[in-house]
């Protein structure tokens, strides 16, 4: 079956649609996905910026909501801007590094965004992740134990480097096994088609 | 009919996409076209860009031209990334401002996009700019002695100060009648359905 990466980052409005559809789409399109937690913090960063761009470029960020806002009630999703924004998804990140290692990192990483950009919640908090891995019956304090050790905390490092050294600058990002990089919720159907028409 | 404004800067490699398929698209779907030329650069440098997004962020540069080669690729459309980039469009754009006035801003724009994305010509070049008015049966001294009148040069500056006031920050954009604003080619379509959906 061909595979398909999904690289996203939790602080990312974009991602979040994205992630709640990504299942399904490669589901029916025959694709299987290699779901990629990452930070988009560092790669901003190395390019001079201290926050999101939309919040550097206020009108950007206008136009974001509004954008999202259609799509979310195109696709019959909720939105809202959480507050502060963008979240802190360090916690997140980890926990959803651990979800790669165990299996779980899908329902973990669509729990998350559904929490933050549908409820408003705080995923910085460490009571609201707590819940949430609850909820889907993983162990929290196993799992907030696996996500401050040393192996996930680099593998979550190294999987940001390998994210830049793909060319990733934004999110969601998607890589097909040959390499084309997909940038954003609206390439995902391309990507898709394109791992399709690669060669085994 | 339904109407929608297309705004549209020379430099602008995604405004190319747009600018040769919006008519068709537009017509299938019954709603009329206002071409808007206006500058990206007066707006980048509010934001503190000296030059565009694509050079001052090399990633999202790279990306970019992979981005168009795929999609002209699928549209049966040319693609280069014209030396420099991005070009100079001041005279192009004063030109189509000319254009708007009288009644000829659709064939001469993309004629121009043709000219600098599938052709590799300097669209800053009054030569060439010349020879793409002459083609399209327009008296090159005629449109370049307005081009040169304060009206038409107080135009450009007033639809680009229009184009800020709207929420504009890239190109290619689509504002509906109701003043939603669209950006960039992949939301062509839903600027035509929004169009559509507006009561008259």
């Amino acid at each position: 079956m061909p595979r398909l990466s999904f690289w996203f980052e939790f602080a990312s409005t974009y991602s979040y649609l994205s992630a709640l559809r990504i299942e399904a789409l490669a589901a029916e399109a025959g694709v299987a996905v290699d779901w990629h937690p990452f930070l988009l913090g560092p790669i901003f960063r190395a390019q001079g910026w201290s926050t999101s761009p939309f919040n550097l470029y206020p009108a950007k960020g206008r136009y974001m909501v509004r954008d999202i806002e259609r799509i979310a009630t195109a696709r019959g999703l909720a939105f809202r801007l959480p507050d502060p924004f963008p979240q802190n998804g360090l916690a997140a990140a980890r926990l959803a590094t651990v979800g790669v290692r165990d299996g779980w990192v899908t329902a973990f990483a669509r729990a998350v965004y559904t929490a933050e950009f549908a409820d408003g919640r705080d995923i910085s908090d460490e009571t609201v992740l707590a819940e949430l891995l609850h909820g889907l019956g993983i162990d929290p304090a196993a799992a907030f134990a696996a996500a401050a050790t040393t192996p996930i905390r680099d593998a979550l490092r190294s999987t940001t480097a390998t994210a830049e050294s793909l060319g990733i600058f934004g999110a969601p990002s998607f890589v097909t096994a040959g390499g084309e990089l997909y940038w954003g919720d609206d390439r995902l159907e391309a990507a898709l088609a394109c791992a399709l028409s690669e060669p085994p």
